[in-house]
């Protein structure tokens, strides 16, 4: 059984990520979705938030675990015996950090192999912090987040 | 009438702002020179001097309208009837943050449309960030900036 | 009036080239598509059939005219009155050849400005080349060319 | 089952590919290494040869097919059963060209995914074209392809 | 006598930093090794911390100096009569930024030439901020820093 | 002494050509200048012409020795005894091939060392195939390569 794993902050899911998310399962037996709660800079959401809004979104596919973590993607996937990191690359700013990042991780564990998809074609200039920019001045997010996420948006964000 | 806008946080305004400003006069007809105050790191100048340098720079052209913004550029666009945004292109990694900010601009706003510029080749390098740091040690920043804000660097940073 | 110049080999014009025609048009009151005969490589088809295909592409625009030009774009520009030359921009590839060939024409000819623009989102990975590799071997382009050059494409290369 | 494709001219196979041959089979059952007939540049050598090259370098590992083809690689996956396209990423340059590529592949086939992997790092300078090029002065190859191209090198360019 | 200059943060010092320092003695007779004491972010290592460890990286070569300095490269190099500053290219987003600081700095200096080294091929990935991060998760660094900032790293972040 | 090599194919040496040639002179003590015969596509100027722009263009430096050479880089930096190669970095485009070829490079010659440097700013545009296609329509190539060369570029594509 091929055990895949998909890390970010999440903050919050969008369309982007549930593209991929669907993506991979094309090729992963089981996929863990990790929800990183050391993100450097304070989330818009807390992490039982974010792990909410991507259950909600993903429902009850029994492939998919939905699961915080906090340490080094490779020890992670050591201890959910995951072989396969799952990225999605939309640019090539991207690219270059992806790079560094899937060569320091096979330097620390070359059992983990890192693939690297893309989203679909009308998700690419899709990003977090784009749709917390967007939220924050009640610009239009119906079409990049899913209903329960979009709902929190305009909660966080009431028009006046 | 083509009304164009040319948003930024101009922390201060360079030559290579005032480069664009002139180049972009040449196929619009007016131009919404946009200084955003929800900048997220603090300025080194206050929204109000941002926009008095900018209208010493531009003098008196009366096809230039300098304003304060605080929210999307989209809505902004609307408000003032621009159909065109102008964005300077330097380097590789503008291009990528800009292609992805003229794509989520696009799909809030399809009547908008973003055209890239090349500043002067000479100005390539200039950006307010390297402008305010090279001002904080007292390095020459004569030939970078106009005269006001010139003196307004010198004064924010006086010799010993 | 402002005349602009879109140059190319159009080697044939796809449906990306034909929205950035139409994006150019909301900011020039002319504009002259150049099909540049001195292509180095040998075209799939004569500057004939890619002007005709242009001109029933754009139909009857009046502020549209296609001709052939052999030379130097900024000695075009000049003859025409052109001072905008409209380019397309899809990836950091385009970005950096544009970028050289926008400053060697600022150089060559001062008052012809370049700005850049992007295409359709869903048009960015359509170019002739691709095109005709796909009707090559007989792949779909009926939605990557409009329906004379699908035609003629067929025609050229005739399933067996 | 899940079948994968690795498409490419391999002139000749490096251990660049055989690298991404072996990791690519850690996600898929069965792997079909296709190579292209139809490239555009004249070959160093033939489609037979290059077979012979792959088929004696990945020996008689029974998941994997080595096969010519000519066509579309959309067309080749559908007639094999492959969902997945392997592709290596090794730079920047390659990541745009790729992209557009998966983009344009993912148009013609939406069944078909691509997923890209990066070669070991102390591959990622070995590319077929520079091989032919060092092969050709009598620089040293043995580390960069497998014996029996390393052999096929020597012959084709016998140091005076 | 050609004197270069090595400017950075150094939070620490790098198997990639010391590879810089012994490729580019080479072609420079004397190195100064300049400690950034003005960095924007809080340092992990003080600047006495990190000129420690980058003294007992270097050992006792006589022709390397290691100090602080705190302003512009330009200023420092025209203190010590350095001609020549180094600098690592690892990825196309160090060269960007690499590249306007040099025309910045060359802007202020004409007398300082920047160049241009890549550091061993296996160490492209290691920088100071990602060894903090696998430090700060007890992740190993052996054989990314020399035994004393190896053993600082432990000690700042021991094992539970 | 240090020597360094400066290889291409000058076909015809340009000011960023020349403009290189004297920054590196400021850290070696000779400069070898290598011109390529075994370019791919078919030269403008024979390697004979080639050799004789440079040789104008660098007058009667002793430091410098122009030469053709056919082969590897690392055989001639061996043959001559240069521990330097000396490469020009104008664009990210440049930066990926450049550094391709300097990892080849050092695996092939452990002993050679690339060093990369900017040409001066208003030269970045400039490089012998552009400078072609200019000359071959009469465009003003003046001030971008050499008064010898100039009149070469006239006597070739003679105006009508």
């Amino acid at each position: 059984m091929r055990i895949g794993i998909y890390a970010g902050s999440f903050d919050p899911i969008t369309y982007g990520h549930e593209d991929l998310i669907t993506r991979s399962l094309s090729f992963v037996d089981q996929l863990v979705v990790a929800v990183a709660t050391n993100v450097s800079k304070q989330p818009m959401f807390t992490v039982e938030e974010r792990i909410k809004f991507i259950r909600s979104a993903v429902a009850d596919d029994p492939r998919i675990e939905v699961r915080e973590f906090d340490g080094l993607l490779v020890d992670l996937a050591r201890s959910v015996g995951a072989t396969l990191s799952i990225r999605g690359l939309r640019a090539v700013a991207d690219f270059e950090y992806e790079f560094q990042m899937a060569l320091m991780n096979r330097h620390l564990n070359a059992e983990m192999e890192t693939v690297f998809m893309m989203p679909r074609l009308d998700l690419t200039y899709v990003s977090s912090s784009l749709v917390r920019e967007i939220a924050r001045f009640h610009g239009e997010t119906v079409d990049l987040v899913n209903p329960i996420v979009h709902r929190a948006l305009r909660e966080r964000f009431p028009a006046a």
